[in-house]
């Protein structure tokens, strides 16, 4: 096992490649995101044809620099990628993220032989690469990054990616659902570090309490010991790219990987105890509820909100997706008729309360309290739709009853969940989400809550009986 | 059959249970809403305690309005509702609307003898009951609504649906993805008028094209019986509420419905061709795909994007949905090289193309022809996330790769949709997708795009058979 941690903690980076004009891509991803995110050690620019950019001075080639260089970033197209490599051996660079594409995943035999080349310099100089085709490193407590709008702020799911794309939309939307990550790595065509390895370090890396991943293709077979190490250690959460016929090829494409039979990953995962989604929706869903939502002790679930409607969609989806939603004794109908009105609503759970019952905050709070305090259920789910007409015309409301909610989470120690609809912007649905960061967990959709919800339980309970 | 046209033309309204509240709920809903929306008619307003509303006279009661009064929104409390019907019967109103809840679905005795009641009163004075526990019609042709969000355009949808707020999240986020309704009927308890009289009536509604539907529970018999002539006829989507064990109790609970058994409930719409759908997120893609999209000739689907892992599961997606995602030829694929470079990219579909390409608007245009009139597809699927680094930079770029893909869509005779993602506001999404009421389908999820297309195109193919 390979100890990747100095990955994080590079002394100097250099950006091979940086462009002459400064706002092309590589500049902003790499050389401003740098400097803005505070990475606290050297920032070296290699571009033979230029002596400044972005205010830094430049330098020829590697050599060049007097200083130690542990990081190399590659911005440089492929065919011109192993003489840079062997300037990185020379140079006793530790690692080289490379962002060129144009390698194995071209199908083409001379991107399959540039490939290989780079991977054997790299090897007989004792040096490591990241990619090739891949943006390379995200660790906010170590101020790296690949972009500028990625939170410097750190947390507990570390993250490996074999999509740029995919990697982006995980953290930047994860971030404004509140999620925060260790670290990031983005590793495209896994030409030498490849998934086993950073699933490796994540098993093992304090920072790191969750793992989430995006696999296109599997090298070798101690990926499956590795995993289910993993899985023994922390939640892992897989989203699988190339499941279908067409996928696989597709995969080929992208990162020249093997996609592998979609029954063996299947039954591997359920085996082992990983969770596995099918988009980043569900992903971050996930995620949402590892990171903010406190442990049901079971499966019963209450469900609260306005609209019988929706109440009626919330109970199914919750039961189709293996939680229970048990009808409350008339004992605790009872106490919940005094902050709600018996006509127009439901008392008996799913709970359709009065519209104002949301209106009012001390009725809501006790409603919530009620539920939470009845030992009939072991969680709660609130949905809010503020498409409603209620909501919608007094919108002036809205902001006041999720602060309920959020207060309502933070002061019942019991773990509830809120289902806020829909997503589009629309009129009266600009509440300020940022409660969030106050952690209660947030849903965009009532299906969506009640799957992450129940897969999140189903992962807990298998753990807590082990 | 009844002839219910009548229901949409009322000459007069009287909204008894105005209240003395210009701000109150009922008042926002039907006064304001109905004065604002133009409607040609007289407004009554019955008040015993005040004479003026909103700068409306208001009457005691109804026999004190001289004119005829053909439509009566009913907002009073569930007890005086009885004495009220007579009253209706007496001054000769065609239709009650019954806002007013407290009926069968509180479940208690008193409740069901009250509806029992007013059913009987009506049916004995030949007048007709929509509800009780709903929000009644909404008719932008002849400027009737419930509520003041409501677009006054009117269009091809028509709806039915048990839940009031149901109705108001179909209505409300399909105006904001270009969905427009002939009308909607949001009927609640279903005492008198019901299901079966609503379906039979757009059957042969020619302003409407197709039907959506959210039911809880189906009364009678004749019921499979149009709805087979409703499918044979137009294409129908369903949303039925009360799946499971705990759906069907809260269904009774929501509108005294009774669920019935979700197996025979899926045999019947598979049998007649109705399309099922579990949220309204699903029905409001489906009818974005049937009121937007043109008529693809089989399931071949050509997927055309920036980002190699989205273009992963976009395949992923479309194969698993039932679409076919075919390699290109070796000819088209060079075609396509004139507007795609080829490193960073893949051109054998999915057509993973460069951001350059899609900066550039006369490659963007030509890649999306050179598809379409490839042969090799059916259809294009186009997508783009803007959470992307290279859309999300350089973010000014956005509205012009939108105002391209809208462009093709119109002038080229294919058919297209995009997946514009995500959807959470986030840096760079500022898009104006009032582009949609320029025709272009636009989805917010891969998947969500893929399982809506696959099922329109089962539809129109299953049709086109017979």
């Amino acid at each position: 096992m390979a100890d990747l941690e100095y990955l994080f903690h590079p002394r100097s980076v250099a950006i091979v490649g940086a462009s002459r004009d400064p706002h092309h891509l590589t500049n902003r991803l790499f050389t401003e995101a740098l400097l803005n995110f505070g990475f606290k050690g050297k920032i070296y620019l290699v571009n033979p044809k230029t002596s400044e950019i972005l205010g830094l001075k430049t330098y020829a080639n590697l050599q060049e620099i007097a200083e130690p260089v542990d990081c190399v970033l590659c911005s440089i197209p492929a065919p011109l990628t192993p003489q840079l490599i062997k300037e990185c051996v020379t140079k006793g660079v530790k690692v080289v993220n490379i962002f060129t594409a144009g390698f194995s995943e071209t199908g083409t035999e001379e991107g399959k032989r540039l490939e290989r080349e780079i991977v054997e310099i790299a090897r007989r100089g004792g040096m490591r690469l990241i990619g090739p085709n891949c943006m390379g490193i995200y660790s906010p407590s170590t101020n790296l990054t690949y972009d500028i709008d990625l939170s410097p702020k750190s947390g507990s799911v570390g993250v490996l990616c074999q999509s740029g794309g995919h990697s982006y939309e995980i953290i930047i939307r994860g971030n404004a659902r509140g999620i925060y990550f260790s670290k990031a790595i983005s590793y495209g065509n896994a030409a030498d570090l490849n998934e086993t390895d950073f699933l490796e370090y994540f098993t093992q890396d304090e920072e790191t309490k969750i793992i989430a991943a995006y696999i296109e293709g599997v090298r070798g077979k101690r990926f499956a010991k590795v995993l289910a190490e993993a899985a023994r250690t922390k939640p892992v959460i897989i989203f699988k790219g190339g499941r279908t016929e067409a996928g696989t090829k597709a995969v080929a494409s992208h990162t020249g990987s093997i996609a592998g039979s979609e029954l063996i990953w299947n039954s591997v995962c359920r085996q082992l105890g990983v969770i596995q989604v099918y988009s980043i929706d569900e992903m971050l869903d996930l995620l949402v509820a590892f990171t903010q939502m406190r442990i049901p002790k079971g499966r019963r679930v209450g469900i609260l909100g306005v609209g019988g409607g929706a109440s009626v969609q919330a109970t199914d989806e919750c039961e189709s997706h293996g939680l229970i939603v048990p009808r409350f004794p008339m004992e605790l109908r009872d106490k919940l008729t005094k902050s709600t009105p018996q006509v127009g609503t439901s008392l008996s759970n799913p709970v359709d309360t009065s519209i104002g019952t949301f209106w009012n905050t001390e009725a809501l709070f006790e409603s919530i309290k009620t539920i939470s305090y009845s030992n009939e259920v072991d969680l709660l789910l609130i949905y809010l739709n503020v498409v409603y007409a209620g909501f919608r015309l007094y919108k002036e409301t809205n902001q006041s009853t999720l602060e309920v909610i959020v207060k309502a989470n933070q002061s019942l120690d019991f773990p509830m969940a809120l289902a806020l609809l829909p997503t589009e912007k629309i009129v009266g649905n600009e509440l300020r989400v940022e409660e969030i960061e106050a952690g209660l967990p947030i849903y965009y959709s009532l299906s969506s809550a009640a799957q992450a919800i129940s897969k999140f339980i189903k992962l807990i309970n298998s753990a807590r009986e082990e």
